[in-house]
C-alpha cells in the first residue's frame, strides 16, 4: 500500500481506502476522449496512489489535511462524466471520490430548497424529487452520470434552464472543504447584500479551490402543465431570430432547442423536411402561463412549418442517450461536443464561422451544431464533430486543431469558450485569454486558497 | 495643499483635485444618520485629504497607485447614497469621487446590454434608456442619488426586482481598478462556465477590494402592457403566505409589496381600512402573460378585499421621497431602516419577532416593516423605526440597540442580517456572524486583493 494509503486507512478505516488495480484504473480517466485515447495509446499518466471513498464531510477533511501532509496532490471525483480531462488524475495524486456520501439531507418545502451531499447522483436527486412531487429543474445529458457536487463545481446548465435556470441560480448555499482542511459553509437565504457572493468561488472551482461537499438547491412544485410545438425553418439564422424574439420580451420557455439542418435529418429523421432546421419547443408551469407562453412561441415562429409535438416527444425519450468512446475509437474515429455562447449580435456569424472552419481539419467528417440554451442576450452554440484522422497515431494532434478552432472563433466574437462543460485540464490553456485582465484574478484566488498548489493541479489553472 | 493632493494634482492636473473645505465636508458623510448625528455632536473622524474626480478609468488607476506610494487609504464615493457608512472617510483619507464618469458607452440592441460609466446617476441611467425606448429594470429607491458603480459596489436590489432581478441578474461584466493600481475587465456574455464568477467579487464589495469602474448591464424592451390592483388583508401572515403562492409556482409580477398595518395607515391613508395589510400588486410585460399573471395573483389573493390600482399609482408617484435626516435630527429623533430577509417557513415569525423586539428600545415611537422584494424561496422585511431617544447624548447607543435587535433576530431566524443596502461600517461587525465559517474566506480575498489594507478600511471587513 502507499504511503498516503497506509495513513488513510489508519486515520479512517481500511474500508475506505483502496488501491486495487481496478479501482485505480477505473478512476484514471473521466468521459474526456482524449484521456481514452490516450489510454489505448499507452500515453496516460501513471495512475493515481490511491482512491479514498469517505462517508462524511469530516472524512473528507481529514482525508484533505493527511494529503496536504504528504505533499500529494488532491483530485475530486464524483461521476466521471467530465468531457474534459478536469477529473483525470495526476499520477500518483489521491483521488477522493465522493460517492458515499450520497444523502438528501433536508427538504424544506415552504421554503422550496433541499440541502443534498455532493456525492448523490443527479438522476437519483431528480428520482427522490420527484416522488414527492417537486422538480430540481436541472437537467443535464449526464444526469445519470454526475453526481450533484460534480454539477455544482463544474457550473453545469441544464436541459429545461430557460425556465428553471442554470447551477448557479439553483444553487443557494453550499459547504466546501479548503485545501487546508477547514470545512466552510455559505448558508442558503432568499438573498443577500452581504459582500462578494462567497458561494461562487465554488461554482466553476472543479477541485482547484476546495471540494463541494454539499449543496442547498432550490426546487420548484411540479408543473401543472406542459405543452410542446416544434417549427422547421429554412435557414439557422432564421430560427435563432425566432428564438430572440421569444426570449427578448421576457417569454422563458423551458426548452427552445434549435437543430441545424445536419442535426435535424441526423436526430429527427422521421419528421425533418430536407435541409430544414428544426426548433423544439416545451413550456411549463401554470396552465395560464403556458398557454400564453405557446401562442407567443407561435407567433414569433410565423412562417415556419410546425410539425407538432413529436419531434419534442422523442427528444425527451433519447436526450440522454450518449455513445461510448469505444465505439468510435475502435474504428479510428474521434467524436466530441463544444459549447460555447455569444450574443445575439455575433452567434449567427459564430455559426457559420464555427462550421466552416472545422472543414479544414483533416479528416473531418462531420461538424454540426444546435442552440438550447437561450437568454435575452444571446445563445450558446452546442458543436459536434466527428472525425477520421489521416493518421490515427497523430489523433490527438488533429482533435486539438479542432478544438482550437472553435475556441479562436469563440473568442474573435467576443463570445466564450466554455458554456456549461467547465475548463478541465483541455480548456486550461485558452482560459487565460478568455479571462484577459481577470485572469490575474483567477491565479490571486488560486494562490489564496491553495498555496502548496496540491488541489487538482492543471484543472481549471495550467500549470506553469 | 496635502502631499497626496500635491502628488495627485501633479500628475492627473489641479483641476481633478480639491481640498478646500466645502468639498471635504460634502464627502466626509453619506447618507447613514448615524454620521449625520456624530457630525452634529463634534464626534466625527477627520475630513479626507483630499478629493480627486478622475474622468477616466487611467485616472482612476493612477490615484490608486499614488495612494498607495502614500500609504493613504482609498475611498470611492459615487452618489453618497449608502445609509450605512460605507463612503464615510477615515481621517486624512483619498477620496475618489467617480461622478465625472458618467457616460454611456455603448448599447447593444441585439445583445440588450449597455456599458456604463460607473459615475453615472441611477435616474440619468433609467432616463437614457427610457428615451430610446428600453428599462434597465432596476429602481432603487436611491435610484436619483445613487450611481451605477454604487449600485453595482453595493449588490443593490430595484422595486421591481421580481421581474427584472437584482444587480448580480443585471451585471453581466465590469471593470474595477484594484488596489494594486491593476484595471481589470470581467467581459460580458450571455453566460459561462469558465471557474468561478470573478464578476462577483466585485458585486458587494463596496470599495474594500477594487473600485468598479465601468459595468456591463442587461436591458429590457420597454413593457407593452401594465396591470395594478391592491389587496387587503387582516394580517401580514395572510398577506405573506399570497405572495408565497404567488411566487411559488413561478409567477414574477414586477411589483409584490405588503405593507403591515402601521405603513399601510401611514402611506396609504385614503384607501385602507383600518388595521389591514395591503399588498401592491403590478405586473408588466407582454400583455397576454400580464393577463394570466394578474388574474393568477388574483386567485392567490381569494378572501382579501381587493382596493383597485389607486394605491399602486400613488406608490409610483410617491416611492422614492426620502425624508432628510435633518428633519429628525432637530427634533431629537432617530430614524432608519433595515431589511433583511428569510424562508419563507421563518419569515412570518421573524417579523413578529422584530416588531416586539424594537419596543423593548427605550424611546421608540413606532417600528413596522414591508415586504419587497420575493422569491420562491422567501422575502424580504424592509423594517423602519423611529424613536426619541431618553437622553439624546446617548442617542448612538440607543440606535445601536435598535440593530442589533433586528441583526439577532435575523441570525436567530437563518436569515440574512442585509438584503440589498450592504454591509458599510455599521454592519461590519455582524458579517462575521452572518458569514460563519465562510467569514474567513472574505479575510483571505481582502488578504489577497488588499495587501496593505487601504482601500476603503473598515468598510466590509470590520478593523482589527
Amino acid at each position: 500500500m502507499s504511503e498516503i494509503g497506509t495513513a488513510l486507512a489508519r486515520e479512517l478505516g481500511p474500508d475506505r481506502v483502496a488501491e486495487d488495480a481496478a479501482t485505480l484504473t477505473a478512476h484514471q480517466v473521466d468521459y474526456w476522449i482524449l484521456a481514452h485515447l490516450r489510454a489505448r495509446q499507452g500515453r496516460l499518466d501513471g495512475p493515481p496512489a490511491c482512491v479514498v471513498r469517505p462517508q462524511s464531510t469530516a472524512e473528507v477533511a481529514a482525508a484533505v489535511r493527511i494529503a496536504q501532509r504528504h505533499g500529494v496532490a488532491i483530485v475530486p471525483y464524483g461521476g466521471g462524466s467530465g468531457v474534459l480531462g478536469g477529473a483525470v488524475p495526476p499520477a500518483g495524486s489521491l483521488v477522493i471520490d465522493t460517492r458515499a456520501m450520497h444523502k438528501l439531507l433536508e427538504l424544506n418545502d415552504a421554503a422550496l430548497w433541499v440541502r443534498v451531499q455532493a456525492g448523490m447522483m443527479g438522476g437519483v436527486y431528480e428520482a427522490t424529487l420527484a416522488e414527492q412531487g417537486y422538480t430540481g429543474g436541472h437537467f443535464p445529458q449526464s444526469i445519470d452520470l454526475a453526481t450533484i457536487g460534480g454539477l455544482v463545481a463544474t457550473r453545469s446548465a441544464g436541459q429545461l434552464s430557460t425556465r428553471y435556470g442554470n447551477i448557479e441560480d439553483l444553487c443557494l448555499g453550499l459547504e466546501a472543504v479548503l485545501a487546508s482542511g477547514d470545512v466552510v459553509r455559505v448558508k442558503a437565504v432568499p438573498r443577500s447584500s452581504t459582500g462578494p457572493s462567497l458561494r461562487e468561488l465554488f461554482l466553476g472551482s472543479e477541485g482547484a479551490l476546495g471540494i463541494v461537499t454539499e449543496a442547498t438547491l432550490r426546487i420548484f412544485p411540479k408543473a401543472e402543465h406542459r405543452a410542446m410545438e416544434t417549427y422547421a425553418f429554412p435557414t439557422m439564422a432564421a430560427g435563432l431570430e425566432a428564438i430572440r424574439k421569444i426570449v427578448r420580451v421576457g417569454w422563458r420557455p423551458a426548452v427552445v432547442r434549435l437543430y441545424d439542418a445536419v442535426e435535424s435529418a441526423r436526430n429527427f429523421t422521421d419528421w425533418a423536411p430536407a435541409d430544414q432546421c428544426l426548433l423544439l419547443v416545451l413550456s411549463e408551469g401554470p396552465r395560464t402561463l403556458v398557454d400564453a407562453e405557446m401562442a407567443a412561441c407561435a407567433a414569433a415562429c410565423a412562417g415556419a412549418v410546425a410539425l407538432g409535438a413529436k419531434p419534442v416527444e422523442h427528444w425527451l425519450g433519447h436526450r440522454n442517450v450518449v455513445p461510448s468512446w469505444d465505439t468510435f475509437l475502435d474504428r479510428e474515429m474521434l467524436v466530441d461536443t463544444i459549447e460555447i455562447a455569444a450574443g445575439w449580435d455575433r452567434i449567427g456569424g459564430l455559426y457559420d464561422a464555427v462550421v466552416a472552419s472545422l472543414q479544414g481539419v483533416p479528416g473531418l467528417l462531420v461538424g454540426s451544431a444546435h442552440s438550447s440554451h437561450s437568454y435575452p442576450q444571446g445563445t450558446n452554440l452546442y458543436i459536434t464533430f466527428a472525425m477520421k484522422p489521416p493518421d490515427f497515431a497523430d489523433a490527438e494532434k488533429h482533435y486539438l486543431d479542432a478544438w482550437g478552432r472553435v475556441m479562436r472563433a469563440s473568442l474573435d466574437a467576443g463570445g466564450t469558450i466554455a458554456h456549461h462543460h467547465g475548463i478541465g485540464r483541455l480548456r486550461a490553456e485558452w482560459l487565460r485569454e478568455e479571462l484577459g485582465t481577470a485572469y490575474p484574478l483567477l491565479l490571486a484566488l488560486k494562490r489564496a486558497l491553495d498555496p502548496a498548489g496540491l488541489m487538482n493541479p492543471g484543472t481549471l489553472v495550467a500549470r506553469g
